[in-house]
């Protein structure tokens, strides 16, 4: 009787809580997208998410635990864009035409991603960042390493994930580096010739 | 008479203000090296160089505004090292062994390059420092633009200054993610295979 009673007072507690770290974060996003990262605070989310403070800190360690629960949404989110789009590419087509399609899904996913850029900034020295973004790119090495097609090209499992790994770390780096660059002329040109370079490198291991 | 006058109070004078500039930017090194770039403010600086605070708002604008003249420097004597290496290759050499020694130069002094790795953290928000850059990222361009090699392949010079810029920027983008990235098996590997990928694309445009 005693344990019914904690549980019909926790669920709704339980309920108030998630709701609240979800509002918190839903205001962290609108904050991210619409201020300059310095003017983000944990009072100004409390503020605008109609919550207290302390509240902000019970759920969270500081401003960035805030971004980084956020961030760790968005890649998440943009892991399973892409592997929508891979799990959609025929696993008949050609190699070149599969490398074609995720690559630049892979671009249009990063550059239309205005969270992400923003979060690149606003947690620009952050470790942590860091840590979470490179456990996005493993999850997609290990992910596009289960290709068929590069074990029908009969290369050792060793060689076929260092491949992926290069690849996919290469069009992160260039996509991160191209949404940060001013001269859009430039940008353009790093992503419009990407695809080409890694098709160039890809044919040296897999042939035509 | 009291022109004689003037200049001889003068030189002292310019000589002081240009030995304060020095004495602001080499503190300023030192603290971008050893500190949180986050600590780095203008009391600091002014304390560590022994001169009033005032006097280095007599110079640069804040904070940024040191950091982004000792910036300059760095670039610029980047530049000047990436661009004897070139002078030093031979134009008979093969393409392919012009481009090692050039990327592999590049890489080699970006990654060594720990104040300029700081700087880019310190600095990350700041458009100005972008500005920079990109000022130094357009100077190689047009430096490595005057190889003959491209001429000699009878490339329109449009297309041999595009194919210089998108490798350029590559390798600046990619070197820039490298030493950003916290796993040294990454970052190895990415730097590895960016020469490779670079050849693999200019043999599509140069021939073997």
């Amino acid at each position: 009787m005693q344990i019914d009673k904690i549980k019909a007072r926790k669920t709704p507690l339980q309920l108030r809580s998630k709701e609240r770290v979800e509002r918190i974060i839903a205001t962290t996003e609108q904050l991210v997208i619409s201020c300059d990262p310095s003017e983000i605070t944990t009072s100004l989310i409390a503020e605008k998410a109609n919550v207290p403070v302390g509240s902000v800190y019970q759920y969270f360690e500081d401003r960035d635990g805030v971004l980084l629960a956020l961030g760790e949404r968005v890649l998440n989110a943009k892991d399973q864009r892409l592997k929508k789009i891979f799990d959609e590419v025929s696993e008949q087509a050609h190699w070149r035409h599969v490398v074609k399609v995720v690559v630049n899904a892979h671009i249009k996913v990063e550059t239309e991603n205005i969270l992400h850029q923003k979060l690149n900034a606003a947690l620009a020295n952050n470790t942590e960042w860091e840590g979470i973004n490179q456990a996005s790119t493993n999850r997609m090495i290990d992910f596009f390493s289960r290709y068929g097609l590069l074990e029908a090209q009969e290369l050792p499992s060793k060689e076929a994930k260092n491949i992926v790994r290069i690849i996919v770390i290469m069009t992160t780096a260039v996509v991160r580096r191209a949404t940060e660059l001013k001269s859009k002329e430039d940008s353009d040109l790093l992503l419009a010739e990407l695809l080409k370079m890694i098709i160039a490198y890809l044919s040296t291991k897999l042939g035509d």
